[in-house]
């Protein structure tokens, strides 16, 4: 059992980077057993249909940005204002660093699949619902004046950074970022 | 031949639409030619590639986009700081207002083609670097210590309220970006 349970997570790890690349509706039963050299019908048995495989990878992604974005917040910082400026800074390295081969895997996946209704839509709503949602709570517990507010200006200078490096590939992007959130944070 | 123009144009307003809601590479010319009732080889006469397809699609959304966004606001303002003002609530408002029934064009496209090297992403970047160009233009000439700067900040506080309305449908995004955007300029 643990054998199978590691040979999912694997496949999972390489289903991430693929969907990062080449977006959840590239991500094809066929085309993973390919990169990880399985039979289709040996990955069947872990995923019943590409559906469930795409529900599966975006937990996945959370679980990978959860452990390199939000767990080093909370080990290194109190909640408050410390936790905020952590958590969005860690967003921009997650972003700068790689962490998806793709840059943000949330931007990607929110604009491949937010004008299609259906459980995919919501696993993505889900994930992004859950971040912003800290961020705001870190806002009210830093005591800023319209915690929804903060949180909104602070998640679209990050995702305007991404947007920005992604196509044209100029890392100052990340530095606009982030003197924009001194600036809000400051 | 001025039939010959119409026609074309009346196959690149369908073909802006359907690339809004379905992506540019969903916009296949067999898929054009039976939303518009016309023959494949009679699209094949207009456009002789998807690619010059997917190309002259981007150019004309940057049209539609010049006729409702920034035409409006070079009549109505002058330049500078009243006039980056109109230009960024006018993009927020073509958001809102659904001037492409998918949302943000250049936000769908920039997402769908930055990992893709080629025409096709150099005609989309083009298009972002022209709007991102008017915007430091503007806040060059309104007087900003930094105008790359509040030009990136602007840009993000609208692409931040698309992706935010476009996953989640709560309108109270414009307003967010609205109130980050008047701190910037008030």
């Amino acid at each position: 059992m643990r054998k199978t349970i590691d040979t999912r997570e694997a496949i999972l790890e390489r289903a991430v980077d693929l969907a990062s690349t080449d977006g959840l509706e590239g991500l094809t039963i066929g085309r993973l057993a390919g990169e990880l050299e399985m039979s289709k019908s040996g990955l069947f048995g872990h995923f019943g249909s590409k559906e469930d495989l795409q529900i599966a990878t975006i937990e996945r992604a959370g679980r990978r940005f959860i452990g390199r974005v939000v767990e080093p917040a909370y080990r290194s910082t109190p909640e408050g204002a410390e936790r905020l400026r952590a958590l969005v800074n860690g967003y921009i390295d997650h972003m700068a660093e790689d962490i998806f081969p793709g840059g943000c895997f949330w931007a990607a996946a929110s604009a491949e699949f937010d004008g299609r209704p259906g459980p995919v839509r919501d696993a993505v709503k889900d994930a992004m619902a859950a971040w912003l949602a800290e961020l705001e709570r870190q806002a009210e517990a830093a005591g800023a004046d319209d915690p929804k507010q903060l949180a909104f200006e602070l998640h679209a200078l990050a995702a305007g950074a991404n947007q920005r490096y992604q196509l044209f590939g100029d890392p100052e992007a990340f530095e606009h970022a982030r003197r924009g959130i001194e600036r809000l944070l400051g």
